[in-house]
């Protein structure tokens, strides 16, 4: 049997013999780049029935046939964990939707705070950043991009009973592990979010706020000023190994 | 008083009224980007007398005098933890002496695997990331960048009495959090080393010698692939959290 090179995320249903078909980018990849054809195998997943070993029939330049032969590993159960960040100027906010779909985020959702860099973000441009990390990392899910939310929104739409760890470097905030061992049992954790603030901080007026909603649980990540991202990646690092899928 | 508006990292003594020379990149940042002049103030460390006010008395294009007034903060004691990492390609070493450098690594140790994507290590380029990133964050050392070394020398040389922590992808590891727990009392933590193969992994001949190695310890970093990078930040964040100084 073939080697499989390649994981590809599709949106199709799989089940055995299911006809899949390969657009886009990833039929590029598949017959350009890589060079595969009939017969090569490849691994697919949707994020809703596992993952599938798949039996490429034609690879087209715009378009790869591919048949789901059998299901290679069950669709697990993730943690719920959302991750809501200010959008970074440059490469900042690729990187995080990157790292933080590597380390099993289930939820990305941009935040427009006060002091945020940009005022815009490409939706589509996070969503095909998400799905190439998930190939890549070998989990069997996308996170969900959400819709971009102005800061005040967000706090109000945001579900009462669900915890919000807000990364403070105000130094108000207690440790992470002490916070988080509030959490530790079962099922308690499955719908956290973890609030990541622009490279500015939040304005006192939005510290407020914050300071206002009973949810919100204020963090410390240590002596260090981190950059945003950094405090995104460790603080959910920690989370999945201390009451997530580690 | 003006406010401070940027951190410098010096290699001369700190005590009050000590001449301090800033030179290169540093000098031109102060005088020709922030446009910063005499009777400014700046903040200066050199990772020995902890942080000290600086007036700046002169700032010429390649160089600026600037005299100690007096001392901020004194020097903390460290966690004494060493990233020994295999160089990446293109910008994951960059990323990776910034990231670690953040949170707080006091030595980084480039490796060269047998899988190892790169044959060569700009030292002086990671020296520079390293300063940067201090300077940034608000710590008070510089991390030490050792020179480059081949996986067998840098197995041989490691002290038997220090724990090495080994991001495991092959899944024999155990998880971090157990891992850590072993080191919690105080002291113990002080000679740490985490070491974090190339993207292609160790290669079976490593992993036998790493096997060998009664101070080697394999952790487990989650049921995900993690990129090289991604591994040692999450692993150095936990780390921080569990028995470091978060």
């Amino acid at each position: 049997m073939a080697v499989v090179k390649i994981r590809l995320f599709v949106e199709d249903d799989l089940s055995t013999d299911a006809p899949l078909c390969i657009a886009g980018r990833q039929a590029h990849h598949i017959g350009q780049v890589l060079r595969l054809g009939p017969g090569d195998l490849v691994a697919v997943f949707n994020g809703r029935h596992g993952e599938w070993l798949g039996r490429i029939d034609a690879a087209g330049r715009k378009a790869c046939a591919v048949t789901a032969v059998r299901c290679l590993r069950q669709q697990p159960t993730e943690p719920g964990l959302t991750l809501a960040f200010a959008p970074i100027k440059k490469t900042g906010t690729d990187f995080i939707v990157e790292k933080a779909t590597e380390l099993g985020i289930s939820r990305l959702v941009p935040v427009f705070t006060e002091h945020t860099a940009t005022n815009r973000v490409n939706d589509e441009r996070l969503r095909i950043n998400a799905i190439e990390a998930a190939q890549q990392c070998g989990r069997l899910s996308v996170p969900e991009v959400g819709v971009a939310k102005r800061f005040d929104d967000f706090l109000q739409t945001w579900p009462m009973t669900s915890p919000l760890l807000l990364a403070d470097e105000t130094g108000t905030g207690r440790p992470l592990t002490s916070v988080l061992s509030e959490f530790a049992e079962p099922g308690a954790k499955l719908a956290h979010g973890l609030l990541i603030g622009p490279e500015g901080g939040f304005s006192t007026e939005e510290f407020v706020k914050l300071r206002a909603m009973s949810f919100v649980r204020f963090i410390d990540l240590g002596p260090r000023i981190l950059r945003a991202e950094t405090a995104a990646i460790a603080a959910l690092a920690c989370w999945q190994a201390l009451i997530g899928d580690w």
